[in-house]
C-alpha cells in the first residue's frame, strides 16, 4: 500500500517531533504480559487540540480529556488498552482522574496537564490500581526510542501498530508532525473514530491547531468506515510544543496551509492504516467519487459505498457486482443522477450512464484482488470529489466479533 | 417463533381472501427449472395501494407499478425472480411494460391494470421473452391452491417461502387479509424493504387502503434490518377487491381500526419472517425499547441495536457484550439519558442506570441461544415504545454475499 502524500514518511512516530518522549509498559490489563499502558510526555508545555466521538454515550476518560484540552495546554497523555472505562457509572470519572493523577505525580507536573484515554471492553470497572502500579516504569522508560512500544501498548484487536511522521520546512525551521493510532473495529464516518495521538514541535496556538485538526479529521478519519458502529471512547488529540522554534503559525497564511497539509497527510496515512486493519479485513478499499454537486454529496456517496456490507462482502468474494455500488450510491443521501453515473473497478469500467457495460470479468476479478482495491465513481453532476476508505467483510470479522469478551 | 398477533393465522397466503387466484411457474431465469414467475389475479377490479423503496436508484418495474397504483385500481400482479431489471437503462422500462403486457393479453384485461415487480441481479437486461413465454402456463395454472407456488417463485436467497393470512369479522361479514413476501438481504428500516404482495376481499377505497398500509409498513417492514443496505426494487403492494361484501370501510371508525390492526398483523408476521430469514442468520433478534421520549426516538434506538454489526456478531457468538447495545443506542440519534438506561437480555438484566450489573453469564448465554433472542431496553426517559427485528451476523452472511453472482 502506498501513501499518496507529497511529504516523505520519516521514522519516529509520536516522538519524531523534538521534545517528545514516550513509553509502553505492561500493567496486566491484557493477557500474557503484553504492553497495555502508553505514556507520552512533552518536555515543554504544549498547545492542545482534540476531536471526539459523536456517540451520545461518552466514556469518562474522554470527558476528562475534553475538559482539559479546552483549557488549551497539556504536557502528557496516559493511555491504557484492555478496558475502556466506559459505562462504568460515577466511579468511571474518579478512576480516570486517578489514572491521570498517578501519571502527574510520577512526572511531577500539574494533574490538569495530563490527558487520559482508554480502550477495550465496555462496562467493566477500570483496574486503576494496576495502571498506577505500572506508571513508575512507564516514566522510567520514557525515551525518543520507545515510540513503537507506546504504539503497541494502545492496540486491542489491531494486527499492526500504526505510526506515521513527516517533516516540513516552515520558513527556515524544520517542523515535524508524527503520531500513532489504534483502531480496527467500530470505525465509522463522522466521528473521531478511534484513538490517535499526534505530536508536533510546531509553534502554533491551540485555537489555530484546533481549526487545522478539525478540518484534517473531516477529510481523513471521518472518511474511513469498517463496520458502521461508532464507539464511546474515540478521540484524536494533538499536542504542539513549539520546540522547532518557527515563527508562530497563524491563520490564512501560506505557513498555515502547509502545516495543515502535513497534518492532513499524517491523519490520512494513519486513517488508511486503520481501514486496512479493519477486523478480519484482507484488503483496503479506496472509493473515489468525482463529479459530485458538492463536497458533502461526494463524501456521502463515497462513504456509503465503502460502508455497504453487501459491497464489502462482494469485494471479499472478488465478485464484480457493480449493482451494489450503484445501490449504495442510491441510499447514500447524495444528490446525483443515477442515469449519468459511471463506475470503474480499478482500470475496468463496469457501468456507464447508470447501465451495464460489457466488461472482461477476469480483469475485474484481478482488480478486486489488488490491495488496495480502487473503486472510482463519476457522478457527472458537478465538480466536487471525495475519497473514503474501508475494507472487505470477511469470515474473520464475524469470528473476531462473535467472541470479543471471551 | 410465535407471532404475537391477536388474530389466528389461517392458510392460503395471497389467495386466502375471496376472489384471488395465483400461480408460480418456471421461466428459466433461475437455474434447474425452479419456479421464478408468479402471477396474482383478482376476479374483480381491486383498489390498490403501495409503499416503495426510498433508494434514489429505482428499478423500472417499481416506477411502472407506482404510476399504475396511483390510478387506484389493479387486477393482476406479475413478478419474476432471478433478474431485478434495475440499472438496465432506458430498455428497462420497455421490458417492464412488455412483461406486464404479456400478462394483460393472456388474462384479457387492460394493460394498465397489471402491476409488475422484479427481484434478482442488478444491471443485467431482463430476459423478457422467457417471461412472456411462461405467461400462458402461469395463467393456466391460476388457482386458489397455488398460493404457495407463487410464494416460492418470488424467492431469491430466501430459505423459506413466506405467507401469512388472517380473517376478522367486519360487522356481519368475514373479511380476509393474506399475503406473501420475499426478502432476506438488503433489508433496512425506512423503506419498503423487499417484495410483499397482500390481498384482501375487504371493501375499502384505495385512499383509505393507502393510509392504512403506510402506517402498517412503518411499524413492521420499516422496523426490520438485516444488513443496512436498501434496495432498488422493494415494494409492498395491497389489492382490495371488495368481494367480502362488507359496508365500505371508512376512516376514523372502529371498522377501520380493526382492519388496520389486522393488516399490521399480516405485515408484522411477514416482516419477522424476513428478519428471521436474513442471509446466513441463525436466530431472530427482537429489540423492544420502552421509556422513549417519543415513538421516533424509541424506534431509532431499537433499529440501531438491531442493526449494529458488532451486536449482531455478539449474538451469533452468544457473547453478552451489553456495552455494544448501549453503544448502539448512543449513536442511534435517539434522545435519552445513558445514565438512566436499563438493559435486559431475555430475562437477565445486564445493565442498570447505564452501568454494569453483576449477572449470571451462563443464564445470559442461555438467553442468547433462544430463538428469538429478546433484548429489552428501558430508556426511562418517557412513555413511548417501539420494537425492531433483526438477526445475527454469521459466517454464512459473508459466504452468501461474497459470491452472489457466481
Amino acid at each position: 500500500m502506498t501513501e499518496a502524500g507529497s511529504l516523505k514518511n520519516i521514522p519516529g512516530g509520536v516522538t519524531a517531533a523534538q521534545g517528545f518522549l514516550a513509553s509502553g509498559v505492561p500493567a496486566g490489563l491484557k493477557k500474557n504480559g503484553a504492553l497495555d499502558v502508553a505514556l507520552i510526555f512533552s518536555e515543554l508545555p504544549a498547545a492542545a487540540a482534540g476531536v471526539y466521538t459523536t456517540n451520545r454515550v461518552k466514556a469518562a476518560p474522554l470527558e476528562l480529556t475534553r475538559s482539559r484540552v479546552e483549557q488549551g495546554k497539556a504536557r502528557a497523555v496516559i493511555v491504557n488498552a484492555g478496558n475502556a472505562n466506559a459505562c462504568t457509572g460515577p466511579g468511571g470519572m474518579s478512576d480516570a482522574q486517578a489514572m491521570a493523577r498517578s501519571a502527574a505525580e510520577a512526572l511531577d507536573i500539574a494533574e490538569e496537564q495530563v490527558l487520559v484515554a482508554s480502550t477495550g471492553v465496555i462496562g467493566v470497572p477500570l483496574p486503576v490500581a494496576k495502571i498506577a502500579a505500572a506508571v513508575p516504569q512507564a516514566v522510567a522508560e520514557l525515551s525518543r526510542e520507545n515510540h513503537s512500544a507506546a504504539a503497541q501498548a494502545i492496540m486491542t484487536t489491531d494486527l499492526m501498530a500504526k505510526e506515521y511522521a513527516v517533516e516540513l520546512p516552515i520558513k527556515n525551521k524544520r517542523v515535524t508532525i508524527g503520531g500513532m493510532a489504534k483502531g480496527s473495529g467500530m470505525i465509522h464516518p463522522n466521528m473521531a473514530t478511534m484513538l490517535c495521538f499526534i505530536t508536533t514541535d510546531a509553534n502554533i496556538s491551540d485555537a489555530v491547531l484546533q481549526q487545522a485538526l478539525k478540518r484534517a479529521v473531516d477529510r481523513s478519519f471521518n472518511m474511513i468506515t469498517v463496520d458502521g458502529d461508532t464507539s464511546t471512547n474515540d478521540m484524536v488529540v494533538v499536542l504542539a510544543n513549539g520546540k522547532a522554534g518557527n515563527a508562530e503559525i497563524v491563520q490564512d497564511t501560506e505557513d498555515y496551509r502547509r502545516f495543515y497539509g502535513a497534518l492532513k497527510e499524517v491523519c490520512t496515512a494513519l486513517a488508511k492504516m486503520i481501514a486496512r486493519d479493519g477486523e478480519g479485513a484482507t484488503r483496503l478499499v479506496e472509493v473515489q467519487v468525482t463529479g459530485g454537486p458538492s463536497r458533502e454529496d461526494a463524501g456521502r456517496a463515497a462513504k456509503a459505498v465503502a460502508g455497504s456490507n453487501l459491497f464489502k462482502a462482494a469485494v471479499f468474494g472478488k465478485d464484480a457486482n457493480w449493482g451494489r455500488i450503484l445501490c449504495a450510491l442510491g441510499y447514500s443521501g447524495a444528490a446525483f443522477d443515477p442515469a449519468a453515473t459511471d463506475i470503474f473497478i480499478g482500470e475496468v469500467q463496469v457501468a456507464k450512464d447508470g447501465g451495464a457495460l460489457a466488461f472482461d470479468e477476469e480483469r475485474a476479478v484481478e482488480m478486486l484482488s489488488r490491495d488496495p482495491v480502487q473503486i472510482c465513481v463519476d457522478l457527472k453532476s458537478g465538480a466536487h470529489s471525495a475519497t473514503a476508505w474501508g475494507c472487505d467483510l470477511t469470515y474473520d470479522y464475524v469470528r473476531i466479533n462473535g467472541s470479543y469478551r471471551t
